[in-house]
């Protein structure tokens, strides 16, 4: 993996190494970190780490956690832990399987798990093994989120961003395991249905389900060519690292 | 039940008796009707038809349905046959319980097949025993969406009115038996979370889970006391009559 960009996060507080043309984070990450209510000095675990964005926008928005990061292909494992390291972030990242969790990793528990799960994008596979792989489905989601669960405490927070159309399936897979949850369609335009979901879920718990009101990416109508056109809420989360956490309060 | 009131729905288009003090329905039962895609001369089911106003505010819209009822407490059944009558929409409504229908309806299929599953709201049960029944959930969620797929066609269209706490329940009953599921939730304000959603699932269907834009009740921030404040396609919706199917309809 010798091809890297070395590219802005957070309107370049955050600089990641990704490959040019394997699996590249994008938005998804920001606003999976963003979505993530970890507090000062919890642990936190991020299932398919990939080069790390996600892990390392929460590790610069949230003082004294515990990071670990699990990832399969051991390049990108590698990136996770110099980009940590380049931005001063402390984490601990972990090569091996969601299917089949290293036993070092099987021994902890955490307060969150955060996971953007693959998925196949359709279309031609790309030619880079690394690309394939993390945008081909190969583990189903069912195990993902097993497998976080499996890793939180009692009562701890499992984060998940998806395409919508995967909502019926995370649930299914959360049934009796998991309560309190909160889903944030995420609509690129005001008036468009949901692209993406984040859906948060409490291991064990009890409350209801509740479906937030949608968060808007885009302003304009239709997309105008190159320019710069976020809602002043995206931007305020993808340019300033602001979280997401206050959609999620329950509002009287 | 001899304390009933002459209630117009539909801006007065259609005039339905109630009970005074049993189960009412309100908004919910004409969202129902709006959302439900029955095309001129299709069959059309409703599960749990109280006094009819659901199937009547469809039978008001379209043309030449085949619209059946089911209801469980005789004295509905009766109200609903005769709101019927008086509004000059053939309905048939059969006395039974939806988790043992009765062998005519076991015996008949449908193109649609409309819900507003009963819940609980809490609270203290009305002294009434017809609301109490309707409100409290004696009969689970997954029993009436079985129900309801069992009396579709292959390809027919459940659509279900239901509060938004409800969806994982939902979309676990339709696992495996249904798809190309849309959910639109119902929101009573721009930018608060979902109070209602109204789900629609094919039988048999393969195509993706798709999660709609809200669609929101009221135009105003807070409510203004008893000042009409509907958004205009809530009026449109509620005073038209129009229906909710563009909504559902794909956008390229």
């Amino acid at each position: 993996m010798s091809d890297l960009s070395d590219d802005g996060f957070l309107d370049g507080r955050l600089r990641v190494l990704q490959p040019r043309r394997g699996f590249r984070s994008g938005a998804d990450a920001v606003m999976l970190a963003a979505a993530c209510p970890a507090a000062a000095g919890q642990a936190v675990l991020e299932l398919g780490c990939g080069a790390g964005v996600a892990s390392l926008c929460l590790g610069w928005r949230v003082a004294d956690l515990r990071l670990a990061g699990l990832e399969r292909q051991p390049d990108y494992a590698d990136l996770a832990r110099r980009n940590a390291a380049a931005n001063g972030i402390a984490m601990q990242v972990l090569t091996g399987d969601v299917a089949l969790p290293p036993a070092a990793l099987r021994a902890m528990a955490f307060d969150h798990v955060i996971a953007n799960p693959p998925y196949f994008l359709g279309g031609t596979p790309a030619p880079d093994g690394g690309r394939a792989l993390a945008r081909q489905e190969q583990t189903p989601l069912a195990v993902w989120i097993d497998a976080g669960l499996r890793r939180l405490r009692p009562g701890g927070v499992l984060t998940l961003i998806q395409r919508a159309d995967r909502l019926d399936a995370m649930l299914e897979a959360l049934s009796g395991r998991a309560g309190s949850m909160a889903i944030l369609p995420i609509a690129g335009r005001a008036g468009r249905e949901a692209g993406r979901v984040i859906l948060r879920a409490q291991k064990g718990g009890r409350g209801p389900l509740r479906l937030l009101a949608p968060f808007v990416m885009h302003r304009a109508p239709a997309h105008p060519g190159d320019r710069e056109d976020l809602t002043p809420a995206a931007s305020a989360v993808l340019r300033e690292g602001l979280p997401l956490t206050t959609l999620f309060a329950k509002v009287s």
